[in-house]
């Protein structure tokens, strides 16, 4: 059985780490305020106050970090070096495919494996090992690693052996969420408006054409104005956007929803919801056609 | 049982009154063009050249024409005298809320009832009575057409007395469609344009967050670039997104998406894909990200 | 010399009609509220109180009302045949090129001439005789009536025998103007919010690379926030955004920048902007970028 | 009189390093490729394989490299430590107002002045001295190179003590540009699909309401559809509005126009078109109304 040092107890981490203590694996974790760490800690996980002494007699790490640069400063060098040839770093952040090829690059010179493998679900289905998995990297690595990813994840959808498409389909699959989150706040306002009730359209909708998970909670989320607490902050998911919109450049596709919807974050964030749940850019459509005055 | 009239044999007419006539009811039909007819008249139906000729004796109008200015035009004051007094117009096409209060208006002197019932379905589920019929008007008049309603789809959702409020509900539901089917479009693109197979974003997606019937079928066809035959023609979709944006103005309801997609219709038909699957805008999503080059 | 019958004595239509009683011009005048009427009369003007004797021993007709359908409504049957064969309607109103080609079919079957002439100008240079005339239509009537478009106007462009090219290009020019509008809008929140002071923006632009009329006026009324009195209502602003969007419709152009200026008009107008000035769009950004807050 | 350094003599910078060389300035250059300095070094300017050589007894640094990250590498800290306290680098690149300010701060450890000075005009006028020059920074380095700057440019511009303040004006004039484009290539389409000759558009409006140089120039080459050779390469326009975006986008502000843009950037640069001028979006426009079927 693994050795695993776990980076980043987030409030999907914590669960992640609780499961993985439960699952039986010894755990050692690090976090820049240790306060976050207590619940793993009283289950039993070791915290350690830096990251390079947390991955010491590791044999896989795992990230859950909030983007990018934290990903890179954190996994550095020193702790490439200490994690050791050999080992591997399951990479659970949503982080942009650049920065995914980057740091595979980074861990090829260490001989150390990368696996990208962000994550779909919230923090309930973190606790519960419900999460949805989303893997490339290294075959030999990804086998070893199957264990404990099973004891995380309901389901493991294996994406190849370049890490960054993981992060690939990750992004594409947040941009579908929350371009259907816009579709339900436009229709609910037309409809609204119009005079009719939005609860309405959301029972027929989410009975038949979209009888899926998105349509039914978010939509019921948006229809009963419940933004707080958040599922999913704002503020993260304008990140995500933004990687979203930056993986496009790069890759020059023009993507006009994707356009429109950092646009909504933008306003959402000038206008104080970053702490609310993404689907509050519900809240700028009703701005926007008048609803909320 | 009711004496039925029937205007408009297209791809959906078509099928509506096969099954009428399965269902047992005398059907009468008139259609621009005869040809459309025959299937029907085959079956028993009996066709007539001009339309106030078809309602004389029938005391029931069901009404599956193209556009707003065609049920307008077709059924004029001489078919709705013709009709006569507690007579029922059933309107099944998609056009405008505001079309819909005029019609009902005009109904209204003529003492005929209006009931707005457009649907959703494919020409598959019209031939089968699979449709989904979004009735509301006069609550006497939708209790006695609910038996011939049964006869053609598999559910009836009552949106009140408003006659109008059923067309405010289409039009929102043929939003949600093609929101879904550009945001599909956007991420299929993306995610190809980064080197991953658009159809591991489809697996993990229409078996998880999205799975329903919208991304599952047009999500397929448009991985297969499955365009033609169409089961609803582009042009007919642009007519559709326009009304959605003549009732957002009308009622002064910003939608950025609607609008968006307004201009993706627009390119279509400026790029002669006026005949292929509304989910052909699935091209030009392509031909702008330069993968058709 | 000419016989003059005026419909519509708004803003701008009280300063013309007070011109061309100066230029020595007979005239007619009719308006739905007489109120407004009242300065042309005090000078001169014979007011009606119905369309048809308004026009009935004149050779001449100017309409400057508000929309299509109140230009169709005025200029009807009665009104042509009483003008009479031979005689000049002179259309300055701002409306789609579809009610202008259907206007001069109308009058075509009365013989009498119909030009299309709407004009660029504030009311302060309709009062001075500043406007600037766009003509198009029949060369004999254009050559006619050039004395009383010189009193009118500083300059007359024409635009050659199609009355309707003389309404896309008014649309296509006040479309021109809010683009600059609105992309001064952006980069003067951009700017501010980032620390800057946007009258240094302005300063620089519009003494060099934007050193003309709309940079320069719009741009100082953007950065004052002096929106009322309106040089131009934000409503009827919306209405012709609204009419280039349906010309763009009607002959397959997406116009992108078009799409966001009507949401842009329909969010001003949501939040109780209508009688503000259309630059008042301006405000609007500023909310987005919580720089009103 | 200062001695100066000159690196990046791409199209901008050569002209401006002849220009300095024929006010008799002593010139010492630095390119990536030799060729390039080639017309310089003819005219007297010493030529350097390495930044470091090249500025090792200069007063002055001007840079003209294409963004953030040619100018964060070629100006390293051995060069800046070369450079030495008390000189000046005048950063003339168009380059983000984040990157200026880590510039700034780096500059700064090493008491090296840090001017942000980005400039309007194309190839032509860097050659004659014609530049319009924005400069922002401390306020004595600025008298002191002012003699200097009056060599390059016609006009100078002030935009007070943070170096950053100049490139946000600078991205926000750019941004004005390329949306008068965007709004011209959107208006002649729409009058052309219309059966109007967009040229008398053009000369009705820069005649009147826009008579000034971005839509004359600009416009004139839209209408003749004479991109190539390119006054400013729209792979470099694609950078600039991304720079925009992100300067959005850290501070907040949303900018609907700008994403548009940044969009109608991405589907050229797909399509083949990075080397024209950035006029050439125009393309793309008549593309998306079927004019160039």
């Amino acid at each position: 059985m693994e050795t695993v040092t776990f980076f980043g107890l987030g409030l999907m981490g914590q669960g992640m780490a609780l499961r993985l203590l439960e699952g039986g694996y010894r755990l050692r974790v690090y976090n820049r305020t240790r306060d976050k760490a207590q619940p793993a800690v009283q289950k039993g996980a070791e915290f350690f106050k830096d990251p390079v002494s947390a991955v010491s007699s590791s044999t896989v790490l795992i990230t859950m970090l909030s983007d990018d640069n934290a990903v890179k400063e954190v996994v550095n060098e020193q702790v490439l070096q200490e994690l050791g040839q050999g080992n591997i770093h399951i990479s659970m952040s949503t982080i942009s495919p650049a920065a995914a090829q980057d740091l595979a690059r980074r861990h090829g010179e260490k001989q150390v494996h990368y696996l990208g493998c962000p994550v779909f679900g919230r923090p309930d289905a973190a606790r519960s090992g419900k999460l949805r998995l989303c893997i490339a990297g290294n075959q030999e690595a990804k086998t070893r690693v199957r264990p404990l990813l099973d004891v995380l994840g309901q389901e493991v959808y294996d994406f190849g052996s370049d890490p960054a498409a993981a992060n690939v389909i990750k992004l594409a699959g947040n941009f579908l969420i929350i371009s259907a989150i816009e579709a339900m706040s436009e229709a609910f306002s037309l409809v609204e408006k119009n005079g009719v009730d939005p609860n309405l359209l959301y029972d027929l909708v989410t009975q038949t054409l979209f009888a899926c998970h998105v349509y039914q909670n978010h939509g019921k989320a948006i229809l009963e104005q419940r933004f707080v607490p958040p599922g999913f902050r704002l503020a993260l998911g304008s990140k995500d956007i933004r990687l979203v919109r930056d993986t496009a450049r790069s890759s020059q596709v023009p993507m006009p929803l994707a356009s429109l919807l950092e646009d909504r974050f933008l306003r959402s964030l000038a206008n104080g919801r970053a702490e609310m749940d993404w689907s509050a850019i519900a809240l700028d459509q009703r701005d926007s056609a008048g609803l909320s005055r």
